[in-house]
């Protein structure tokens, strides 16, 4: 009997983010594997399930747990928080399975991404190309970080800054706005979020001159607009070409 | 009274990858507005409806008449493809209704990006910073969209690439790949996507170096691996940083 494993982003918090087919796969699995804080917001779905909640820093532990559920033939669900493909569980998952793992069926489940609900609660800051840089150098040698802060910064892309601080990271988001800084106007906007459509949920747009005072954590991300992009209407928009004024056609 | 409009992304195609939230905000909207391939997804939804279907090139015309509606005293909503906040109408919304415009509420609701799709599709490509760029060069100069793909493809961004081709414009993957290819091994792997999660769906792997011959359209994505991207049990996969290998704790 071939295993089934299901990896599934819980979207930004709020269920009501989730996909239909998150839903259905989580309602459909038999175990559930996941951080505790995001299997919180999905309490309501858990019910009469094996729950294998696991803590912060230990993703290659829960992909194993997983794994290991599935090879006994439960119907598995591994959690991840927003998109389970993006800084999420999907590639240690895929990873620790490892080639010819024909035993377990794998499926990847698309959801919101924390990208999408910042921005969604900013207005429109994605509409021109963007990057997604994490600002977490336990894995990353930091000097790779400010490398992709610069060339971002340079070629003029939205920047939306994922892990932009923790409890015992704190130097690195003034560190990259200096970075981001000496190619950017200090007017430029940078929407910031904390707790996005979950309890305590913030939503703020300040000039980049004022990010690095900022005391942020793993609950937050900031979004640094490009060299158009402005606040309209309370909004934050990067309009989507040279050509675009607002009354006329954009393409 | 005040208007109301919610601008809304389809996701990729099939509806099951709607959130409950945008399926929410279909159900109440007496008027909705879009490009017509994309409300064909959404037919069984919008039964009762005003709709008002566009075509491809008309966003701020589509924008304008969801505006009048909502100004008229409808719930409008203004659907586009994938997310709504990722290229796509929230800004042209945002951009159009201007300052002070305070007659209509605006309410972007957050989707699953044709980028979290294709990745889901080929495993977990973006698991580490990643970087999207349009190809199309109808509103922002092909120099600028060189300019990006060298500072990402030199800073090792797992890239992807929107609008790679379209029938008049054809060169720019060519162009595209050879930039990338300056700075990565020909065999890195590129998972490109044509309809995700839509009838005729086609998901394959290649080398960066067959990616120039590719003959692609508007309803493609190209995701360019980094540097440390390899194929795992026949998926594309990126690991999350320098510690990672498969069956050690990644963090």
């Amino acid at each position: 009997m071939k295993g089934y494993l299901w990896v599934v982003g819980t979207g930004p918090g709020d269920p009501e983010h989730l996909t239909l087919r998150a839903r259905r796969v989580l309602e459909e699995a038999e175990a559930v594997v996941g951080y505790e804080t995001y299997l919180r917001f999905l309490r309501p779905l858990l019910e009469g399930k094996e729950v294998r909640a696991g803590r912060m820093r230990e993703e290659m532990r829960r992909a194993g747990e997983a794994l290991e559920l599935a090879r006994g033939g439960k119907k598995v669900a591994l959690v991840s928080g927003g998109d389970a493909g993006v800084y999420g569980m999907a590639g240690p998952l895929l990873e620790l399975r490892g080639e010819g793992a024909d035993d377990v069926e794998v499926e990847v489940v698309p959801g919101v991404t924390a990208l999408s609900a910042a921005a969604a609660l900013l207005g429109a800051p994605l509409m021109h190309d963007f990057a997604a840089v994490s600002l977490s150098d336990l894995l990353t040698p930091w000097e790779e970080i400010a490398e992709r802060l610069e060339a971002t910064a340079r070629a003029d892309f939205v920047i939306g800054l994922y892990n932009p601080a923790s409890r015992r990271r704190s130097w690195q988001l003034p560190r990259a706005a200096s970075i981001i800084g000496r190619y950017r106007s200090p007017h430029t906007p940078v929407g910031v979020v904390r707790n996005a459509c979950r309890p305590g949920q913030e939503v703020k747009i300040i000039p980049l001159k004022d990010l690095a005072a900022l005391s942020l954590d793993m609950n937050s991300m900031a979004i640094v607009g490009n060299s158009r992009t402005y606040v309209c209407g309370g909004r934050m928009v990067t309009p989507r070409g040279y050509g675009s004024q607002p009354g006329f056609p954009v393409r």
